[in-house]
């Protein structure tokens, strides 16, 4: 297929059930002709996220469309010039390469090489890869990149508006109102901070009794959280006093952990309170008891960005975009912290691609990382 | 005393801590003068119920005033002229035997003598009596009895409201949509499945495997309900094939028992689905995960008529309250079953009130009732 050559992507590609560090494979998969409706884009950061995880273990909703990929080499013991899987990674942030004859734009408008772009179909084309193949109606370009890095677009992607939009959907707040939320130090929690110190919300922010306790919580008052607390420390009285002593009610709390750490934060809650899960760190499950939810009015639910995808037009999502954008132009947002992973090595200044092995490990790495990692294809 | 023995009454009163069943005695009480601001009424009819249980243990967060009552007679082993306490009974009906000279009227209009009224406060003065001196302005004059027993305005009072109110402050329901809930044969089940009837809403019902099913079940489709279902099948394929072929969306769940009743009613519920949790036969915890919260858009309240009585004018109550024994008059709603404690014998067609050990001996019987009971003063 020489005639494809410049075609050819480096990929990470579900092949099997199981353990989600052992259920993929690398490829270098020839792209073939671009269709006259779909564009060619470069991966420039992906995200390494949980829901990563939760899809390969097969407990995240999501439709999953399985294609045939051509097969130059991989990293496989089957070897076969044909592979029948889908791209992982759910979030990135892509640049145009290519554009097919028939392409009409972006969901949000003209679109042209360069052109940096947010895709939103994972479906078949994850961002775990050197390229993609996308349809550009399920795509966002943004065409002001002033002021902005591709850090600072593929953590608002999920991590940025599912922050931004949780202040903006579960209840309504007032300056002085106070929230508290468990994994403070997540990407989502770290714009939870932002976000709320902005609209002049308090925020109680739990982590983790760790060695760098000190460190997060430097970070995370930078950023405007008002408490910090230990998550030993949750249950203790000097806790309950300091909540019992707010200058404001504490109305909402933010769940990204699960078991006993929920329980808690729904104990603190004010009468009427609600605690919103948007994540599970553990899969340990939230308990409540029927005095909590008749007599202190105690209200439970989940946050899920795809069902703001799915019950907003994308007209909405541009805004919501558009306004994280704008606040971070301005510095009154920062992109949350993330650990880069190199997928390329740099020898007497010219970078290569990681040969297919090394790519793989490197993978694996991200995958059992602690820490909040993203994969950097592009210096 | 003797310028007042027609001023008497025999009530049941906390007197210590405990379990329920012994933390009452039983007095006879001089009520002493009418104050001039308060209305002397007998209790016709006195509903025994969980929330009398929960105040005992002190787990029912209503404020309570104890005050002193002059003893002229009591079970009780310390003899004493005077008892500190409260009187038990959250609920009732009764009818005005004397008015105070300054009493303007009820919180719905003018008060005669021979008037039914509901009691709304019961700080002091509960329903576990023959007599109470009440707030008039804590009170709701029943002017039109006509087509209405004291049995459709006792069970009104809480339960009827309940489902009344549930069905219509929790969320938004088309006709078709679905319903279900656990202990359906309770009081407020009863009017759940009456009211969603009315409604064109429909209504799954789930009750205990006893050898009484067949007679309930009778009993809840002659007041309207869809589907029932035995606690025991909650968890079978059949009933999750029944679900998933239902007619219209399950979009509410009423939880009144906890536990893994309320964890599979839960389950059952459409995408963001909302279960609503109002009482407590188990005190067992309710226990979700967060791939039900996030990706089934799960919702989990409580409901308390307290707190609609607190937020919202008394006008509102008496709106709710005419509507629903117009529902009764009009015969499309059935007061709950109930059966009855007689708190009276009749002699040779002579009523007289139970000897003080009997009457205590009655309400013993009335708290360890595994039917719904309440109590009769009046024949």
């Amino acid at each position: 297929m020489p005639s494809q050559a410049h075609n050819l992507a480096r990929a990470a590609i579900f092949n099997k059930a199981g353990e989600f560090k052992d259920n993929f494979e690398v490829y270098d998969i020839a792209l073939g002709d671009l269709p006259a409706d779909r564009i060619l884009v470069e991966n420039m950061l992906s995200s390494v996220n949980p829901s990563d995880m939760l899809r390969s273990i097969g407990i995240y909703p999501v439709p999953v469309s399985n294609i045939d990929f051509d097969v130059v080499a991989t990293t496989s013991p089957e070897k076969s010039n044909k592979v029948n899987g889908n791209i992982v990674g759910l979030e990135g942030v892509s640049r145009v390469v290519k554009i097919g004859s028939n392409v009409k734009g972006a969901i949000n408008g003209d679109i042209a090489v360069g052109d940096w772009v947010i895709p939103f179909d994972f479906h078949s084309y994850g961002s775990w890869s050197t390229h993609a193949v996308l349809d550009p109606m399920n795509t966002m370009v943004i065409k002001n990149t002033n002021g902005l890095t591709a850090d600072d677009i593929v953590s608002a992607r999920i991590n940025g508006l599912t922050g931004y939009r949780m202040l903006k959907d579960i209840i309504e707040l007032k300056p002085g109102d106070y929230i508290i939320q468990n994994g403070a130090n997540s990407g989502a929690g770290q714009y939870i901070i932002q976000f709320a110190h902005l609209s002049g919300y308090k925020t109680i922010n739990v982590i983790r009794d760790r060695g760098n306790f000190e460190q997060i919580s430097s970070m995370l008052r930078y950023l405007g959280a008002d408490i910090i607390i230990k998550d030993t420390e949750l249950e203790s009285e000097t806790t309950k006093k300091l909540i019992s002593e707010l200058s404001g009610p504490l109305k909402l709390g933010f769940n990204c952990i699960g078991g006993k750490s929920a329980d808690n934060i729904a104990n603190l809650l004010c009468h009427g309170g609600t605690m919103v899960t948007y994540g599970a760190m553990t899969f340990d499950p939230i308990t409540s008891t029927a005095p909590q939810y008749i007599f202190n009015d105690l209200r439970l639910r989940g946050y899920w960005m795809n069902n703001y995808f799915n019950n907003n037009p994308s007209s909405e999502w541009v805004k919501s975009y558009d306004a994280i954008f704008d606040l971070m132009r301005s510095g009154k947002i920062k992109s949350q912290h993330n650990n880069y992973i190199d997928m390329f090595e740099v020898n007497d200044g010219r970078k290569s691609l990681l040969e297919l092995e090394k790519f793989k490990a490197k993978l694996v790495k991200a995958v059992e990382s602690k820490e909040k990692v993203a994969l950097r294809f592009i210096k």
